[in-house]
């Protein structure tokens, strides 16, 4: 009998710490922008359900997975509402944040890459699904908002995820278990995204410039 | 044999009023941002039938409710170019387009919220329903004319919304007549909501501020 | 026999040379706002296929275009990296580019028409779909980059779509061949789109001034 390990309530668990930080990240810029209560709260519910919610609307998966698991709404509504009830202490958890949106961003991509392969998208479909479950929330958050989406400017964050992705397709053309498949995806996009946070790593632009003058 | 009333017809008319308060909205909008002809009527359109198309897909509900009903293209078609010849008396119908859209707002959360029920939507995600269907179209069309959404600011409109909504599945629990629940409900948020405009009411932020000092 | 002619092919071919454009335009879009690698690459997507995306989802067709033959994906994914590498030389192709967007024009009304007809949507419906897929990508890729929609603004874009798609109906009355229609809706849509380009034409705003004084 093999070695094996449930990753699934790992990455459920992973899942909602992602959840937590995407609802005070949307909770603190809609604060910024002066929305009210519930504005908060829907701003906060689509960048933390966004991307996922695209993504079984692209894939036709119904009803849709929060439609189902109700704990993502309670989570997101009760993260919101204490979020702006100590928003001045806001400066103390911006290291955590990071953190936390590392930890989503590795789950996030991990559970789009294994949702759009279970209802038989091709591999490249696939990543990009990882993708988009990563990313669109944010970018619909930022877009109510008014704001230039920060993940498509100078950050490793899409790269992190389409990395993560391959790692997994790749071991998965030599019969690896999911549980490794899935351990080793959640683990070099959380380090690469750790990594360049930490060293302020950017993407090269890879615009060619007439190297000689002017 | 009971007392009954049909509030479908009702509901109905409501739902073209709240529709004409959009596309008129809409249709401002778009002139002060010098869109074209086209331009003033599709950004009607998104404002108009944009969050019932959501909750449509959301549901998985096809085709869509304005495929099956072709009139709310028509109604919106017509309202938005009458609105762009007679364009400069604009000033004379802030007070009557407050007061239709309004109704809106309680013939579009009463049908986002019948419509998700109908579907067997949990009471959570008919609520939220019922939010979305009343203002992810001026959302977006907020968002296409680059302007912060107003709905999402301080103004008593969501609120209005999940009251209402509230009221009705409340009444839900005591077996209550659908006529009965449905008038509760738009009575409220048409009642809420007009208040709310009469005496400029905004939802309190809730953020605890240090009482202390600076 | 009657003479007839595939358009299908020529529809595919002129498809993809708007996907190019769609593209092109994007990647510069998202440089200017000094997006990194994948950054481009997604606004470039959003822009190019966006559109035919809101139009699957919309009449419920899965799986969706891009998900089926991944040509546009990798065409998109090699145009915006080359786009990139040779951003500095981007001047250089303003008038090549106006020329394939109305290519694209042409090319996605008339798919966004068909692909509307043959799952069953009424004429009024697959005129709306014409135009949503010619123009909700580009919509979707101004929102994402923070600015408000030009084929919105003062430009015969919408229009060519419509009076194409008309043509294509109301040849349809006549039981014209579909070769003959597509090719009639392609070229006039092109040919409108051109001249407006050509000579600068705007559509006139229907505001009815008051003519007297002031």
């Amino acid at each position: 009998m093999p070695i094996t390990f449930d990753t699934n309530l790992l990455i459920y668990l992973l899942d909602m710490i992602g959840i937590i930080a995407c609802a005070i990240a949307g909770t603190t810029l809609a604060m910024y922008k002066r929305f009210d209560l519930f504005g908060c709260i829907l701003v906060s519910m689509v960048g933390a359900i966004g991307g996922g919610t695209i993504r079984d609307v692209m894939l036709d998966r119904h009803p849709l997975f929060w439609m189902i698991d109700l704990n993502y709404v309670f989570v997101i509504t009760t993260t919101s509402i204490l979020c702006q009830m100590f928003f001045h202490r806001h400066r103390d958890i911006v290291g955590i944040l990071k953190l936390f949106d590392a930890i989503g961003l590795a789950a996030f991509s991990v559970i789009g890459l294994t949702v759009a392969l279970s209802v038989g998208a091709s591999p490249l479909v696939a990543v990009m699904m990882a993708v988009l479950t990563s990313i669109a929330g944010g970018i619909m958050r930022d877009m109510i908002c008014n704001e230039i989406p920060l993940v498509l400017q100078k950050e490793i964050y899409i790269s992190a995820s389409i990395i993560g992705s391959c790692l997994y397709l790749g071991l998965g053309s030599f019969s690896v278990d999911d549980w490794i498949k899935q351990s080793v995806a959640l683990t070099s996009i959380f380090v690469i995204r750790m990594l360049a946070v930490r060293f302020d790593w950017h993407l090269p632009s890879i615009e060619l410039r007439k190297s000689t003058n002017k």
